[in-house]
């Protein structure tokens, strides 16, 4: 095949990812039928089965695709700062920025585990767990430092990224909220949630963090950058 | 027709709407065809339609039914309290209550919005914003009487109920977690995000409320009545 060929073809690859995502996030996977791609991209189903093999591959190439990408995100940001209260105000802002500016891929990952195979599953779910555990690790040692207050460590990890996801439902790029206060808004309901206190509640200002373009560099960074790979690649 | 006649009827609309529930919680509405319904419920598509009506008008019941259950617990719940944080902390326990306890159709009344009509979709809307008033007024009364601070309160009252939400995605009455830690541990987050203070931090032992059980036995009752109606009935 010539570069020419080549580069077609992975141009037909991204047209087709691009619009399964945009279908899978507004529709859902199950409601997606193989006609309604290939209606998309203008492309006989033959022809999509030779891009992007079956319905359920490429789900699954989709949300391996955004996990690594909120982890490569989220690992970058939280291992740049030190304490607790730092590492999670990191992460918020990656979390928001992600589901904020990414909102349809972030929405497929978050919502369609549901519909993957088991081996597919078991793959996403060992993802969204080594995600989790990024959280886990500063919230435990906030908590155990005094730093943080929580009733009950795991519950509040669980809801506190229930929490940022929700950015999804409602916020728009064209709403009348910018997005730096939408992110300042979010880390000060982490610290809130976590009841940050030293000597006094902790507040986004007090952190003396990165300023919020910071995080949004290092997110468009990542997600405009060639899909990451991960150690226990498929 | 007979009382036995219009006892089965009833049955039979019941068993469709119960079978609807189930399938648009689990594949989403627009992945359940009239024959998966069918299916469900041994009936011909014709005499399904008999019951139902459309796709759309069984959607629309649904939804209103569920979304005026949540207004009717969660108005007989804040009304029973005065100060701000227990009006907060009660529909924070009629919001998780409902959602962990009748978790399918508050799945679908949360999530299958954008697949509403242009009218049932303003009639839902509408009713959405009824009950999201309710958490706005103590919440902008809290921070008047400086109960609450929040950095803005629109944020804080759209992601508090997005946190209670959350627990339809993991919590399972088979799991380890009692209900009664779970909704304790939804009120304490609630007072956290919102920064409820008296004299100190407010926690859920603090506000003296009635114990869960109370709040159980509301959202039981409300969920187990017959359908409530609504002033601006359709």
């Amino acid at each position: 095949m010539s570069a020419q060929g080549r580069e077609d073809e992975a141009t037909t690859e991204e047209k087709v990812r691009a619009a399964a995502i945009q279908l899978f996030a507004s529709k859902g996977f199950q409601a997606t039928g193989i006609r309604d791609l290939a209606m998309a991209v203008k492309l006989s189903t033959a022809a999509l089965y030779h891009y992007m093999g079956t319905k359920d591959d490429l789900l699954f190439a989709i949300m391996r695709d955004a996990m690594l990408r909120l982890l490569e995100a989220a690992r970058r940001a939280e291992s740049a700062v030190d304490l607790p209260e730092a590492k999670i105000a990191a992460l918020t802002q990656v979390h928001v920025l992600s589901h904020a500016l990414w909102r349809e891929p972030t929405i497929v990952a978050d919502t369609e585990i549901r519909s993957l195979r088991d081996d597919y599953h078991r793959q996403i779910v060992a993802l969204r767990d080594e995600y989790e555990s990024l959280w886990r690790t500063p919230i435990l040692n906030g908590c155990r430092d005094g730093v943080f207050t929580a009733h009950d460590p795991r519950l509040v990890r669980l809801a506190l990224i229930d929490l940022c996801t929700g950015v999804t439902h409602w916020y728009s790029p064209a709403g009348p909220l910018p997005l730096e206060e939408l992110v300042r808004g979010y880390v000060d309901m982490a610290l809130a949630l976590l009841r940050a206190d030293r000597d006094g509640p902790l507040r986004t200002a007090d952190l003396q963090l990165p300023d919020v373009a910071h995080y949004e560099d290092l997110v468009r960074e990542v997600w405009r950058s060639d899909p990451p790979r991960h150690p226990p690649s498929t």
